[in-house]
């Protein structure tokens, strides 16, 4: 009987709207702290920001408490992966870490604590979803795009090593090259230097920035606009089913009726 | 009854369409003499403009005071933000200013004088206005980004700070650090020289590049087309109720009349 | 009676399409001609280069002629703007141009011969159009674009004009040096120069850079949706033209008439 | 009697999902021996990888053939154009090159193996058609952008050449530097150095980004929309085949049935 009490106390904290912002700025703090250590600071304040520190891990952990033990079903609770990444950040910052190659570690999980962030606001969660629900569809673009990466890689590893082996050195390093003319980032120089060697390498580079610019807007519009789609669509069917408008079929239904009556009516 | 006069006679002014056009000369002719004195320009040249300057200064004052006096309600003239900008931008250009350290505050509110052809011509305010409710909507979007930025850096200057302080120093070095690699500029080169200590670093650049690139192209594009889809839903309304259609509703009141006149006959 | 036959020989001529084809072929080479006068070639092979020119040149003369007769009213002729853009290329390329300053005029003419494509090519001279048609509708967004410019460009002349003047040294510089930043170009080193007088000049470039790509882009994606929206809407109305489908009028006149048959049956 | 057996023994084993994708894996384990070789490896790995990849070719040759004889009309195997890329790059392959002039050859083509991938994978296939079905669309375009860098190559290597002999040298070379500038690749060094001669000629440099900018945008953005209109149009005819909605002309019929039934009754 204590414990419905408790975890019905424990649902009012949960979802009381104070609370909910509470840990929002709870969150921003945190990601403040994680900053401020950047900075080259003093002693002094290094130690109110460890202590800071420990404050917000404490708090984290009595939120995630109070989070599972308002829960309905435990089992459900482990189902979400969000839970699953907050336990985790959570119980991970509470191990005391000294050693310095560790601290790294503990430093880290600090801030993907940030990441809590949408975990906690519903519509950052939304639009994670709705872009993830987008990927698959344009999967096979990424395919392809990775196919012209492979293909270009290889090509240009066995013709360019000669001539600039940190820039084609091997498949894995001529594919970094590829990406950074992808994005024109010294192109230039680069086609310059191998067409000293190969005339015609210019083709090469021409093909590949046509080919992938193209892949690449094509991915994104498409997703964008597949996303864009998505929630106009959505957005309509919600609004068709509140006003219940008039349909063709109910007119249809109107009509037989009438034919009916003037059937009937004979 | 000289004021309700007066007050015509200046509202008359101020919709003159002559009168319109004479501001917006004027507002060009002041943005030409802003661009005029960022040239060497002769110490006579320089007294020309002063004296252009102060009249145009005074033309200003005049124009506001005839659209405060021709305003029906004074109160609510200072509840058009725009009209708020210009009285500020006119009264603070009125102050002489001697000192060389306000001086340059002087230059730049003779600047923002260009700003009030926004606040003459509609179709300027309205293209503002509309993109300006575009925004909201793409609110966590804008988080999703902030929050995306402030992870890396504070990762980036916990791992390459030992490599270039001057990149990577504290977390808002490293936020415009990243912003930089956002516009591709000169990434690859901050990539190599962090590869060369943590050879899997270019994970980091890609990974940042693909999520950056793709929020704030579904952004921007988020955007565009919302702003295009509101404009044309408003045109398709417009229309709609300039010609006011048959629907369906209009189909379904008749038959039921029609079953109404069969019944009846009965 | 004579100058009729002439008439209609022409243009059987001018609407033969073997002779569009040649015409076409004709700029196609006069094209090339252009492209191999810009290697350093044999004097042979110029003095042959230079009979081709001018056999080219009296080939649209020629061309010219033929249309110009075909032609029923003179006065359409020069109605036409690419037909005034033709005959002006033509003519100018008659003048015997031996002096060298002159000469560089003569071998733009020349270029600009390669511009007839689009005045032959009927579907390159209905893309030009449409393009044009779209622009208008956008002419605001230029104009705010040009006053974000304006803007920063008189603030960067004031500003940064001791830091660097060949980048800021007056407002048409600071203009050049704006659209540079806006294509992203080594504009990283250009801030950072700023930061070392003025740490916080980032909020200068940063809220140019998004404002301008915001604008640009804007601008870009508006006119294309818009040109295409107008094609498919070209498109749908054609189609409903040919099919004369159902409309909702149409039944509903149906529906009168059955109620005009029952109130008469009576 | 017996090759029909063996016809329909491979067309099963070709149906077969498991052969499929075990097809799949071995053009993705010849893509990593193609990746592997273009890192500097032992003698005895080189030799282990030769082997491999005689294996991989004679699988590839099979996999030909008992798609070959399990094909019908032997004649529509060659109609394929796949079938056609497969059957040459496995038998070029098939050749034993000892030349290292040739060696090259012979490694393109075990690369090229990579694009058997798509001719495998029905979705990429797809993908490849839409893309190119879109193509055509807007190949005016494509003239257009390049009659732009034409007339701006040959604009350039007049002006220009003496400047930079390099960048402007003749008109290939030309069309190279402008291609660069419209990728923004170190575009304001180039037209800085221009403009240390030719002060106006920033407004060439400027208009050409504009126009191709613009133009290949255009492009890109023009065939996803239609790609994708394209997509929505199919998908939505299909579901409106499927499920037979009601039409106004279904409505239509029946009133003009009702009618009947009226005017029959008189």
């Amino acid at each position: 009987m204590k414990t419905i009490a408790i975890k019905q106390t424990f649902q009012t904290i949960r979802h009381n709207k104070f609370f909910e912002l509470f840990v929002i700025f709870i969150i921003i703090f945190s990601a403040l702290v994680v900053g401020v250590k950047t900075y080259s600071i003093s002693p002094v304040m290094l130690q109110v920001i460890s202590i800071l520190d420990w404050l917000i891990t404490i708090f984290f952990l009595i939120e995630i408490c109070i989070r599972f033990i308002s829960e309905e079903n435990k089992k459900d609770f482990f189902k979400n992966g969000w839970n699953i990444f907050d336990t985790l950040v959570v119980t991970i910052s509470l191990i005391p870490i000294e050693n310095s190659e560790m601290a790294v570690v503990g430093r880290l999980i600090r801030i993907f604590r940030v990441l809590r962030m949408i975990s906690i606001i519903p519509d950052l969660r939304i639009l994670l979803t709705s872009l993830m629900k987008a990927m698959p569809q344009l999967g096979y673009i990424v395919l392809m795009l990775f196919i012209i990466f492979y293909i270009y890689a290889a090509v240009g590893s066995i013709f360019f090593e000669a001539i600039n082996p940190t820039l084609w050195g091997n498949i894995s390093i001529s594919m970094l090259t590829l990406f950074r003319i992808m994005t024109f980032e010294g192109w230039a120089d680069i086609m310059y230097e191998s067409m000293a060697v190969y005339p015609l390498s210019w083709m090469y580079y021409l093909s590949f920035i046509f080919l992938t610019t193209f892949a690449f807007l094509n991915m994104v519009i498409g997703i964008v606009v597949n996303v864009l789609d998505e929630e106009h669509r959505a957005a309509r069917l919600k609004k068709e089913q509140q006003t219940h408008p008039l349909t063709l079929e109910d007119l249809d239904r109107k009509i037989e009726r009438l034919m009916e009556i003037i059937e009937t009516k004979k």
